[in-house]
């Protein structure tokens, strides 16, 4: 099979999954060759694909375990292989066919968001996520940084490509006899006179999420309240326990108010799964606009305006 | 061997150091018990006096290891057992009589601060801190929450015990039609019209420290800035290479400098072993009082005014 020139070999039902995962894997080691260089350099948007498909080839040939949730309106499952299971996956928000994920790229490519819509892009961009992410959960052992760094790429390729614009990892925040550089997440940085945005990028916030508040605060105090607006984009706060195989989502709506409200302002956060807690938040004051991530393809116009 | 009351069994050479450590242990758990009731009582006094001499009994017996340091005026070594290696201890820092731990807690009972000085109250908290964390580093397979739960009794406690005053662990932080709490360290509140402290206690701080900085951001917008001093407890910042067995501080003055100017202002941060490069902040723009933890008990009675 050829993606976009490059050959990704087909599984018979007898190849070792492992070695297929290996494969998958050798892509992943070429996005991380390539992104520390230029985050909007088109060929990780083909490396990325590449990754998202082999990893549905693998993962259409491993068992699922359904899991139970009390979360109202939303369904669970997990990959499961020699006895260990990935992270909880939504079901609504997984698309099986590789189809809708080549379509998906291809709208990255000729940024044609509209007329595809947020709730695709919202899942596309889910899938894209946490088939890698699964992968690595039944492969790996113990291993929480490459899920964390490829959902890294992910996200820092997408903005990227669609502000047409590559991110820093740094800023200059003192001056005059002072100098010192605040190591952060993304920057993006449209140019004179332009807006700037800080995107913290999470796969889930936990009790760390108070850092982004506080380095949205400094970025307020050295160049002005609102000069870099702040954009949170996490896939989740989903837990999954082992044991009783239930899904829970962690969510501190109280402590996000209080940051809200004392340390800084945060413009948006994006979720790919939008946890119920954390979308209720945008009707009340301290209002905080939670929206899915495919909110973002439409919006960014307006945000960079 | 009586202290305090309490029957705490000698040891003889040929007993086995894993029983005692059990017995430490068992001291330890009567601490859990009645720390949470209440924080200043006498009996924590006698337990972590235990815990402590209980502590170096056991490390009396057991094997050192000489570490190496380009940190210049500093030495270290490590205790070794079966294999496994201690944190980093301070060799100048580190009181191995057990008639001068006896005579720390003679003070903390009688708060006869001044006649004994800063730096013996900086040793002996010191080695009441590591005593028993060295034990648990050589006895216990990664367990990195017992050591940091009891470092927290021990400053909490003694804090208390000088200030005649019980710590709440979160504080009411919005008004009118909104209520929420925030969960903090300890927040130590003299009374009406009176001083209150933020003290958050931490074993190392590495990259989580923003938090501290943010949280006194809260307190600041929510009851006037100053209203509440901060005040971080820290032990050391050392990192053990355990191949190379060197010993390095990991220490980022640039994060802090612009996070007192930028988030919010710390009014004291005390360590056991001051790190080199944070004990240089107290004398240049922005400064960061950083001090050895025995001024706290000469300067409290001047902070709380």
């Amino acid at each position: 099979v050829v993606h976009n020139g490059i050959i990704v070999p087909r599984l018979d039902a007898d190849e070792d999954s492992e070695m297929a995962f290996e494969q998958v894997l050798s892509e992943y080691r070429n996005l991380q060759k390539l992104f520390p260089q230029d985050q909007k350099d088109s060929r990780i948007t083909d490396l990325l694909e590449n990754v998202v498909l082999g990893s549905l080839e693998v993962l259409a040939s491993v068992d699922r375990k359904t899991l139970t949730t009390g979360l109202v309106g939303k369904r669970y499952f997990s990959f499961s292989h020699q006895g260990k299971i990935s992270r909880a996956v939504n079901e609504d928000l997984f698309l099986e066919e590789p189809g809708e994920i080549r379509k998906f790229f291809e709208t990255i490519r000729s940024t044609g968001f509209v007329s595809v819509g947020s709730t695709f892009l919202t899942r596309a961009c889910y899938t894209s996520a946490v088939a890698f992410c699964c992968l690595t959960d039944i492969f790996k052992t113990r291993d929480q940084k490459t899920p964390a760094t490829y959902f890294e790429y992910l996200i820092g390729h997408i903005i990227a490509t669609v502000l047409e614009c590559n991110p820093t990892k740094q800023l200059d925040v003192l001056s005059g006899d002072l100098s010192a550089k605040l190591p952060t997440d993304f920057i993006f940085d449209l140019g004179e006179r332009r807006t700037k945005f800080h995107v913290p990028v999470k796969t889930s916030t936990r009790e760390r999420v108070i850092q982004v508040w506080a380095h949205q605060r400094v970025l307020d105090g050295v160049y002005g309240t609102g000069r870099y607006k702040g954009i949170l984009v996490c896939l989740s706060e989903t837990k999954l326990d082992h044991e009783t195989l239930d899904v829970i989502e962690i969510c501190l709506p109280d402590q996000w108010r209080i940051y809200q409200m004392f340390i800084a302002h945060l413009e948006r956060v994006y979720y790919l799964d939008v946890p119920i807690r954390y979308g209720q938040m945008i009707s009340e004051y301290p209002r905080i606009e939670v929206r899915q991530f495919g909110d973002f393809f439409l919006e960014y116009e307006a945000l960079s305006g």
